[in-house]
């Protein structure tokens, strides 16, 4: 696992700290990095605030291969995303030729100096189209900053996909069971023992009684420890006298 | 605002970085946050490890008056943040006598070695009670840990919330309407100017056409100003020929 590229995700929003929007980009990003080989180890969400940004970029793009932001690119006063990672990489803040013909095509005489803000990005910086609204986002160096909307960030997230640089896919397995996690904990903590190249997660659910129960999630690079691993929880479950749960079906991430 | 209390979340947990699990409790303690005044300024996902857990713990509790962390307080071997917690504060891990009352009274015979292990807690930590399932959490000065699943974690985050010193509740106000961004940005801006202690954000929105338009949210504490800067935004909607949809019905968390 030491040479699976590690990321992290930086959402650049109020709307998300003040509880009215609800983020589902992390999800979308994490699901689609699990299929390239690489590791989320950590996300970020903080305000529209300069100095936060500028702090908080600087601080992910040493520690992990790719960090990639969500939100401020827009045409108000309150999208600071690209002055502030500009700032942060001591680079100028220009307007981008490829960026301002993009919006150009896509708003023809409805162009003006706010929609024109769009184009300004860090000097150098690379471009990430963007197929859903016109607006470009960009990247500099291992840091990728994409839109908030959720339709456009998953579009030019998927822009990008194909020229990040992962490892074996990450494979996982749910078992869903009827037992509760503390009559199995120690034998699952066994298993977890005898099974170190995976990861194995217990995460209960109380619903309405009786749809009480337990999800163990294990997860891994290596196809055939994940199946080992996994056969090794569904024996316990069955040891212990529970019955299993129809698989959960997989609608993941469109990427 | 500088003497309103600050707060961050720290989410612990490699269910929600692998985008299995679909956060929740961010928005709801971030609802509740506002209801009595304190600014939630931060959040950090990070997974399941005693390292980054020890570190992440002690850089939000020296920059932020409250920490709320989630996650990793249940029976099985993936639950590591007590004793992690315990570590970051230099602090023996123990049993807590309360706790492990509450687990006899709440599994009577049902108790086994696993379930106790829910009563270790960092040496002189207060508890929080959890009258849904029986296992408590506990905070360490400015460091409250709370349980994962929603049910339980907003449960316990409602016990504490009244012992909170918060400031003046922040409000906010909507304005949706059928103008895009590109068009009112600097009027927008002029009218954030005019109006600084409010925050002015704006959401735009992008659904199947003609259903596209964009929500501003005026956020603040003092009430006056609130809504001297919302009567603004709605005026500069009708010099701008949009239409004003009907206000969004707040349906916010239950503390």
């Amino acid at each position: 696992m030491s040479t699976t590229p590690t990321a992290a995700i930086l959402v650049i929003g109020n709307e998300i700290l003040s509880g009215r929007t609800h983020d589902i980009n992390v999800k979308y990003i994490a699901e689609c990095l699990k299929k390239v080989g690489i590791q989320l180890l950590e996300v970020r969400i903080i305000p529209d605030v300069e100095a936060m940004i500028i702090e908080t970029v600087n601080a992910l793009r040493k520690r992990y291969v790719y960090v990639f932001t969500t939100g401020g690119i827009g045409a108000t006063h309150d999208d600071i995303t690209a002055a502030s990672v500009a700032k942060a990489f001591n680079r100028a803040l220009i307007e981008h030729e490829g960026a301002l013909a993009a919006l150009v095509v896509h708003y023809q005489e409805r162009l003006n100096d706010n929609r024109r803000r769009m184009a300004l990005m860090p000097a150098d910086c690379g471009y990430i189209a963007n197929p859903v609204s016109g607006a470009w986002g960009f990247f500099v160096e291992n840091v990728y900053c994409l839109a908030g909307m959720p339709s456009v960030m998953q579009a030019m997230f998927n822009e990008i996909l194909p020229t990040l640089k992962g490892g074996a896919p990450f494979i996982s397995q749910t078992i869903t069971c009827d037992l509760v996690e503390g009559d199995i904990a120690h034998a699952l903590a066994a298993i977890q023992e005898n099974h170190p190249s995976v990861q194995i997660g217990s995460y209960p659910f109380y619903r309405k009684p009786p749809d009480i129960g337990v999800s163990f999630v294990v997860q891994g690079q290596d196809k055939a420890a994940v199946l080992a691993a996994t056969d090794a929880v569904n024996q316990m479950v069955i040891v212990f006298g529970g019955t299993l749960f129809k698989a959960e079906s997989a609608d993941g991430a469109s990427c």
